[in-house]
């Protein structure tokens, strides 16, 4: 297990995320050899470019120590506390041809929240950096009563609608989780060192960059893929028409989960880009707490599972049982097919499919997708 | 012609509005015939008790005098500047079953404007009484820009909103139309006598209601009908959840006329009820002019209608072409049949054959509608 923390460090230091590349050749030949292969420069050409401009970077037990040093660990997929339900929907986006979803190969993480727990049942609040206390004021509502009803904050730290949703749900004596576009060991932005100190002692500070990563323009939006994985849905607050909030948005849509957008005054240029997502569908209207959980709870992320199911297909959402009712146990079928079949989006089609398969109601194979007879 | 207009003032005052049965036997024999008949006592069974209890009010002449004192009119369907066709909506409303819908028999009118050129290209601009500042800043700047552009702004010169608008389009030296739910010699509310002394000087000041009468609440509601159908559209400003203004966008709604609500801050009570109107996808939000116009433009009624044609169907909107080839030109269909062919709502399916009938483009008979080669 060493060997393969030190492999996932040392992968998570050779190329600059997102790898999709890399994450599809550590996947068919696993972390440890994936790392021998790249260090001997025996690789696909796809993950040459990727990795050749770093491939003599060893630093991979530096980072650990450095890590340690701050109290972060190092969380790879082979632990039982990796958030894999969540970041299935970056696979699955991945899959369909969007590179920009390639999931993390491990993650830095500081703070004592064991992520599969965490991420269980969480929603991300996000929003524009200049934001105007009504954002901020509708930000700290909106993270206190996400934490105070068991579900955790997931935000990016930033000022603004960020670390108003983080400070209401660390009020609130919830969990909360930041995923910084820098290194676990410094805070940024150092106006929210407290801030993240909080989080870092109650809930969790996470990042794919290793210890020393500074911040830079990129690595928000590739952060932003992140924020929108793990939670089950995005809330909007306040975007202006360029806000680094509406990436986080788009990610969201596009990995078919729930987006909800938060209204404010027209005269204001900080609810222009919710109101945008408003006219165009993409994202559904809340003004309340309720109306979130009531938008988010469509994924059945937040609904509580029932502990004894007396049906396979219980505690499937109606789109779920749709795309199940659509597959046919003895044929595969194409997503394309079965998307048109149960009357459900093609996005939403591929991200319940991986659900489904999880729960062993559906399997996949390279002619598509069929219906499994669990239980 | 003087027959009719003391006939019509008769018929006006004998039946509180709105009146479906009186409005379908005038329509059937005439209004000078409907008059003698309801004084004979010689009526079919609902139209007598939408009238006898008001059958000896002999006022006709004395109405049209009080009228011409306070310099009003009385203009009827016989008339060329009756409002015909933003009308049809309530007619055909009406013919659908909603008894709410009965257009009005004739209308008290004071001021210059030509009904029917003013109501050509008009948008209903209606919100809350007790509306913000915000609310009153967006109907005045809505008001103002639509009255520049051409667009008269019907409402009901309500304190809030209603005025904001109203006063929006009269700066702007544009038409401004506002409906009472009281005689037109008198001015309700008090407060704004000066203001609906300007629209009365400029645009027009109507009413169903004859001279005299005290505005009573269910007034305000049927008043209501004739704001959402005498324009191409509605927007809502602002509404609280049991605002009236969300009667009047009901009405637009069922009415199948475009509806347009504006997002505000959902800390504020006073947008709730525009923010459920948007979730329940019952408006559309606007957040600019451009945004209303476009919105409202959907109809038809606002873009310029080409002078010459050269193909009959020149000129119609994107579901009015889908509605007009759903049609047969050799059997009836119903409206229901069109709206499943077209894939266009009932609702707007019933306006937009009304529409293309008075086109030309399509008949209507006992078992339906039918495609007419018009040109």
């Amino acid at each position: 297990m060493d060997d393969i923390r030190l492999a996932r460090a040392f992968l998570l230091r050779v190329a600059e995320p997102p790898a999709g590349a890399l994450g599809g050749f550590v996947d068919s030949v696993g972390p440890v050899a994936a790392a021998a292969a790249i260090r001997a420069g025996e690789v696909p050409d796809g993950v040459r470019e990727e990795t050749v401009a770093r491939k003599d970077f060893e630093q991979a037990e530096a980072d650990l120590v450095a890590a340690r040093h701050c109290g972060a660990r190092l969380v790879v997929p082979e632990d039982d506390e990796w958030p894999g339900w969540p970041l299935l929907a970056l696979a699955n986006a991945l899959r369909g041809g969007k590179r920009w979803a390639a999931p993390p190969v491990a993650l830095w993480v500081r703070g004592p929240a064991r992520l599969d727990e965490a991420l269980h049942r969480a929603v991300a609040v996000v929003g524009a950096r200049s934001a105007t206390s009504y954002g901020e004021h509708v930000a700290t509502e909106f993270g206190h009563g996400l934490a105070g009803a068991g579900i955790t904050v997931v935000s990016g730290a930033a000022f603004g609608i960020d670390g108003a949703a983080h400070r209401g749900a660390l009020h609130a004596g919830g969990t909360t989780v930041a995923v910084l576009a820098c290194g676990v060991d410094r805070f940024y932005p150092a106006g929210h060192s407290a801030m993240l100190g909080r989080i870092a002692a109650t809930g969790a500070v996470l990042s794919e960059y290793p210890p020393g990563t500074p911040p830079a323009k990129h690595r928000f939006l590739v952060r932003n893929r992140l924020i929108a994985a793990l939670a089950s849905g995005t809330v909007v607050v306040e975007a202006g028409i360029r806000s680094g909030a509406r990436n986080t948005a788009s990610s969201t849509a596009q990995l078919g989960k729930p987006l909800v957008a938060v209204p404010g005054p027209v005269t204001s240029a900080m609810s222009l880009g919710c109101h945008d997502l408003l006219r165009a569908g993409t994202a559904t209207l809340a003004s309340t707490l309720d109306e979130v959980m009531e938008a988010v709870g469509q994924i059945g992320d937040l609904a509580p599972r029932p502990e004894s199911p007396t049906r396979p297909t219980d505690g499937l959402g109606d789109q779920a049982l749709r795309v199940h009712e659509a597959l046919d146990p003895r044929r595969f079928r194409e997503a394309e097919v079965v998307s048109a079949g149960a009357g459900v989006p093609l996005e939403r089609v591929r991200a319940l499919l991986t659900e489904l398969e999880l729960l062993g109601l559906a399997a996949s194979g390279e002619e598509g997708w069929r219906r499994c007879a669990r239980g």
